[in-house]
């Protein structure tokens, strides 16, 4: 299966066409980017480890969970054969610790744990740096259906169960994580995008430090390190 | 029942303590806030209309679409014994069609007739800007329980119906508005706060003139004439 032309470029990676419709090749990049854009740079090796560990986790999701998936093959250290989908056009933020946007907008200290897993959907849009929108909103302008909706909260739920227990085995607290869900041509609903570094908060679980794209947003330095330790964790 | 002590002073109401532990006398005052309080400003006669209208809409709810509220007696123009009642902290949002931050949030047209009604909540804290959250972060939280949430919406939709149809026969769209809910000694669940032109949309189903409290958010003039247009439409 070759690249034919590119169809989307976004921050950290890129889509082309192949010569099946129903089937594109993501590619993964080292660019970075943080605060809807403002923040720009570049993780080097980045791409290779999103890329693997994405692709891992959404094979034990597909095999042990039962979540449907974009997921097809692994092409390469960077590149992956996917399903086509349309992208609802919702990021999906499951949340067991508070920490980042939660803790600023609702004044709840990072670390506090919460009573129960949160789940919460952003409507897709860069120019209106992506609102928090809730299930009436997405219904009352519809960006997607009840019953999208509530595939997409099952999912979404039984994602954070199984990745939970999988990343405390391997010494690490999900914190919380953004998912993107897909539909194919006959309807069916599949998790899209990625699961990596850069879309979830890992923390330590005894030292507590931050092995996540945080590194990056805060300056925290030693962010390629954080990278690699998580590869490490996933695959060691 | 006379006034004891004030126990609360909000921008737009006085509440003083009875001699009956569980009631207490609101007081509305003629000054106006916007924007958590940026703005400030009076609008002469607010006190009367906010009063006598929300006793009025509030005892219809009651009567006609069983819903329970703190009204107990209109004392005067501007006070009214209520229950006594422990806030719910969340304001409770209900929109029929998009405007103000819907609108802006969204970048969805003022004016846009919504596909279905939406509820939303906002956590009342002034520090925090009444950030919106959803029924998870509530739940997760503790700002309230699964019970209480699900007689709130199922309240809010029912005022929603109710008062649309009230207010289209007297030939006012109810474009959106705010309600909050307290809880008695023993949990019950009733409206409490007021329903008038500072805390529901109005406009003039013929002509969409705005008849309500964003003639003085926008400095659109008239705003005493909007009022006084309210209460002939209520009472007329």
């Amino acid at each position: 299966m070759e690249k034919r032309e590119q169809i989307y470029e976004g921050k950290a990676k890129k889509v082309f066409a192949t010569d099946d419709p129903s089937l594109c090749i993501v590619s993964y990049k080292d660019d970075a980017t943080a605060f809807n854009g403002l923040k720009k740079g570049t993780i080097s090796g980045k791409g290779v480890v999103n890329n693997r560990m994405s692709n891992r986790l959404m094979q034990l999701l597909s095999q042990d969970a039962g979540i449907p998936t974009h997921f097809v093959k692994e092409l390469s250290d960077r590149d992956t054969l996917v399903k086509r989908v349309r992208i609802v056009p919702l990021e999906v933020i499951v949340r067991n610790v508070a920490a980042g946007s939660f803790s600023k907008r609702f004044g709840v200290p990072e670390g506090t744990d919460l009573l129960c897993p949160t789940i919460e959907f952003c409507y897709k849009n860069d120019e209106l740096g992506d609102p928090m929108v809730n299930e009436y909103h997405i219904y009352a302008c519809g960006w997607a259906t009840r019953e999208q909706v509530r595939s997409i909260t099952d999912y979404a739920f039984r994602v954070n169960s199984y990745l939970s227990d999988f990343f405390l085995a391997r010494g690490i607290i999900l914190v919380d994580f953004k998912l993107e869900f897909g539909t194919l041509d006959d309807g069916t609903i599949v998790l899209a995008d990625e699961i990596s570094p850069d879309t979830c908060r890992f923390w330590d679980s005894a030292t507590r430090e931050k092995l996540d794209k945080d590194r990056f947003r805060r300056d925290l330095g030693g962010v390629e390190e954080a990278y690699g330790e998580m590869m490490k964790r996933v695959f060691g």
